[in-house]
C-alpha cells in the first residue's frame, strides 16, 4: 500500500528528528495489548531499534489476554519491554472508597502516566503518545493519563486507518481482531457505548473536520441528525483535553497568551 | 494597595466566568502550606464562597509544619478542606526501588494530581492551578503533576508579587515568612538551588519577558552574564512543560496544528 509506505517514511523522519533535536535518543511507550500502542511500538522499533522500551502496566482486573497479546507482539518483533503492574497503586487508593468505574478508570490511567513518565526519566527517554485521531476528537482518553505524551505519531490517523496500518506493519492477528475499547473497565466497547461503528464515525470526522462540511452538507450526505449532534457535542465538550490550562492574563506577556513558542524552542 | 484591588476585581470575574460558562459552580485546589496555594485558596473563597474545597495531600516525609500552616489558614478563613495523604501511593511505588529525590518528587506530584483530579470529578469541580509566573518560566513544577489544572488565576504574577498579594489578602504570617520551595524534597530551597533571589530573578523576567529587552540591554542594565545564561536556558529548556504534545501532521486538519479553538468552545 503506497499510502502507508509514504506515511511510514514521514513518521520515521518525524520521530527521529523530534527526539534527536532535543539531545535524546530513546523513547518509551505504554503497550496495552490494543492496536494503537502496537502500531506505535512497531514504528518506534523501526525508528530507534533497541533504543525503545515498551511498558506494560496491567491493573489487577485487567484482562490477562491483553498482557499476553502484548508479550506475543514483543516476542514477534524483538521489542524490549518491562512489566509494571499498577495494582498496588490503584488498590492503595481504592481501599475504603466506592469509586464509579469511570473514576477508577481515570485514576488507573493517571497511575500509568506517572509510572511511564518515571521510567522515561530513568531512561532519559521521551514518552510516545498512542491516541488516534478518532479518540482525540471523541475525548476518549484521560487528561494527564493516557493522553499525556511528548510526541504522538498516530494522533492524525483515524481508528479505521490504524487497523489498516497495523495490518500493513504486521501487527499480530490477536491484536488486530480485538474490538476497540478504551479499556477503562472490563468489557468496555467503544462502538457499543457510542452506538455507531468507527467506520461511520470516522466518515463523519473526515467530512466535518477535514473537509469542513457544513451541517446542511452533512445531512445531505446521509449523516443522520442524532449522529451529527452526538459527535459535535463530543468534539467540543472534550476540547479542554486538547488545550493547556488557561492562565489569567495580568501582564504584557502571559504564558499561553502571548508568550508562545514551539514546544522545543532552543535559546 | 490599588494594584491588588484591581487585580482582585479582575480575578473574581475571571474565576466566576470561566467556571460558570461551562456549567459548573465549584472549584478544588491543592493546599500545600506555601504562599501560592494560600493566595489561590483565598481568591477561590472570595469568588465561590463554600463552593470551593482545599485538598491537603501530605507525603510521609512532608513537613508536618506545612500541614499545620495549611490547617491554620483554613481555620482563619473558614475554608472547607479535606486531607488525603499520598504516602500509601508513593510507598507502594517506591518499595524496592532507589529513586533519586527528583524522581520521587515528580512521582509524588503526579500522585497529588491524580488524587486532586479524582476529587474534582467527585465534586463536579474545576481544578485551580497554583503555579506562579516565576515558576512557570523557570520550569519549577512537574508536568502532569502540580502544573496540571483547568484554570490558573496566579500564573501571570511573579513570586515576589505573590508574597505582596498574600500580605494584601491577609495570608497568615507563618506562611508568608516561609522561604520559597518547590517542596519536592525536604529542605529544598528555590533560591539556594538557583543561586539568586526571586527579587533578582523576577527583575530579570520583567525585563526580558515583559519588556522584551535584548541581551545587550540586559547587560547594560546590570544583569550579569551567568544569570542571563542560566535563566534563558531554564526558560527554553523547560518550554515543553508549557505546550501540548506534538501530533505528527498527516492530514488536512490536525489537532494542535490547525484544529485549534479556545479551550472552552461550545458547539
Amino acid at each position: 500500500m503506497k499510502k502507508f509506505e509514504r506515511i511510514t517514511t514521514f513518521l520515521m523522519h518525524f520521530l527521529t528528528e523530534e527526539v534527536t533535536k532535543i539531545g535524546l535518543r530513546r523513547v518509551v511507550l505504554g503497550l496495552s495489548g490494543g492496536v494503537d500502542s502496537a502500531v506505535v511500538a512497531l514504528l518506534a522499533k523501526r525508528a530507534f531499534g533497541d533504543n525503545m522500551l515498551c511498558v506494560m502496566m496491567p491493573d489487577t482486573h485487567s484482562s490477562p489476554q491483553s498482557l499476553e497479546d502484548a508479550k506475543t507482539l514483543c516476542a514477534a518483533f524483538d521489542l524490549p519491554y518491562e512489566i509494571h503492574p499498577i495494582g498496588p497503586l490503584t488498590q492503595a487508593y481504592n481501599q475504603g472508597k466506592s469509586l464509579s468505574p469511570l473514576r477508577q478508570g481515570n485514576f488507573a490511567a493517571r497511575m500509568r502516566m506517572a509510572v511511564l513518565y518515571d521510567i522515561s526519566a530513568r531512561e532519559q527517554a521521551l514518552v510516545l503518545g498512542t491516541s488516534n485521531k478518532s479518540e482525540l476528537l471523541l475525548g476518549y482518553g484521560t487528561l494527564h493519563g493516557d493522553l499525556a505524551s511528548a510526541l504522538n505519531p498516530i494522533g492524525d490517523l483515524y481508528k479505521t486507518e490504524i487497523f489498516e496500518y497495523g495490518a500493513y506493519l504486521g501487527v499480530i492477528p490477536a491484536i488486530l481482531s480485538k474490538p476497540p475499547s478504551a479499556d477503562l473497565w472490563e468489557g468496555q466497547s467503544d462502538e457499543e457505548e457510542l452506538g455507531y461503528t468507527y467506520a461511520r464515525i470516522d466518515a463523519f470526522f473526515r467530512a466535518y473536520v477535514d473537509e469542513r462540511a457544513t451541517e446542511e452538507e452533512l445531512l445531505a450526505r446521509g449523516f443522520e441528525a442524532p449522529l451529527i449532534e452526538m459527535l459535535l457535542h463530543r468534539i467540543y465538550a472534550n476540547h479542554f483535553k486538547r488545550r493547556q490550562a488557561i492562565v489569567a492574563k495580568l501582564s504584557e506577556r502571559t504564558i499561553g497568551h502571548d508568550f508562545l513558542y514551539p514546544r522545543d524552542i532552543k535559546h
